[in-house]
């Protein structure tokens, strides 16, 4: 078996996630279809690096999987990238060792969302940018943005039902910049994030950025660990993946 | 009888064009169907400054109506905006004199047209940016564009039934640009532009930039006035209608 990485790009406006489930089109079912015809009809099951929920976009998710043989990365990318919707593009490909796993190697994320504060909501780009004109206190957002930054356990800004034994994680990243006259860009980079982490994270500082909250209400929020006192959790067309990075790069 | 012009934007992928016809959702039915709503049931008509193709998106149309009485114009924006579709947004809406056309009025409208070079098409622009990577003769395309500037009998660039009787037309401006790595923005500007004549202007342009045809290929469609001499009209999805600015200014 020769093992592959690849980085894809989708529009996840009308997928149901990443992830294959019984009810719903998928992003890994749509690329699993297209793998296993190009290897005879055997099915070919793929690794992403993490889940994406429904709505959620990425331009640079990172997947892996095996076929039998050594084929050239770029025809391979070229009938991948081809053969499935336009939703959905394979930017690159390339051979790694058989140890590397997209989920369980160390990696570092980027996570972008995206927001806007114009009066009318640009059509061309409601897609990609949840729509919020009320937004007063950038600069506390941005003040409790960094109270983010550092290594701590993040129970209060994940889903409740959150199954996951060890809910300490590493950010190292958390910035909101203005883009443009009416844009607020999220960028956050951490080791990995918990389920639903990111959209209730900007769903509290959407909050706080709105005069609802002081900034402090972050450190609360983490020492407290309770899922109560955070936001809502942010519109999901907002949010787009937009790198996983392996410490160990020799093989990408 | 009060007359208003309202700048708009829409993303034409799902509609059949600016312009009511019988089959198919279009923009102005969109509008009129909420502003006859605002008019307690009775009918109201728009006028733009001229139609949009199926699929072609606008960040500047301009269109006028008239209501029997003075209306907030920024209540009116808003209703209007916030009752169509997240597909239409109402930018503006200013009063202006009785006598003001969106369509008759002189005007300079400026269109953008959005190629990708890249190998893989990204899913979160493939519904504004036309996938070309073959591109080998930028520089070519660039000088080819500058051949359409000024006063010119544009009948070999327009669609080969249309029925309008003077077609001489005058681009201000014919600009190729590099956005970014892998993109290209065409800009075009002037004081009317034929039916399809952008789309097949960018359908020779691409020809030339593909190294298929000289630069000089322009000089010739222009005096033979000859549509079988230019190239295929370029896909809607790339076109966009950026502004319509109103020669006498003063009412807007």
């Amino acid at each position: 078996m020769v093992r592959y990485k690849a980085t894809i790009a989708y529009d996840g406006t009308d997928f149901a996630g990443f992830q294959i489930q019984r009810n719903g089109r998928t992003v890994q079912e749509a690329l699993e279809l297209v793998l296993t015809k190009l290897n005879s009809g055997q099915p070919v099951k793929i690794h992403g690096s993490g889940r994406t929920d429904s709505g959620v976009h990425a331009l640079g998710q990172v997947i892996h999987f095996d076929l039998p043989q050594v084929r050239d990365t770029e025809k391979l990318r070229f009938a991948l990238d081809t053969q499935t919707s336009a939703e959905i593009a394979v930017l690159k490909v390339v051979q790694v060792s058989d140890d590397f796993h997209a989920r369980f190697n160390p990696h570092r994320k980027t996570y972008h969302y995206r927001l806007t504060t114009s009066r009318a909501n640009n059509p061309l780009m409601c897609r990609y940018r949840y729509h919020f004109p009320k937004l007063t206190a950038v600069d506390q957002m941005r003040t409790a943005a960094q109270l983010l930054v550092g290594t701590h356990d993040f129970t209060g800004f994940t889903a409740s039902g959150a199954t996951v034994e060890d809910k300490v994680r590493t950010i190292s990243q958390a910035d909101v910049v203005r883009v443009g006259q009416d844009e607020l860009l999220f960028i956050f980079s951490g080791n990995g994030f918990l389920y639903k982490q990111v959209r209730n994270m900007v769903g509290t500082l959407i909050k706080i950025g709105a005069g609802k909250w002081p900034a402090e209400r972050i450190s609360e929020i983490l020492s407290a660990k309770n899922r109560d006192l955070a936001g809502p959790t942010a519109a999901a067309h907002g949010l787009c993946l937009m790198e996983v990075r392996y410490d160990d790069d020799h093989n990408t």
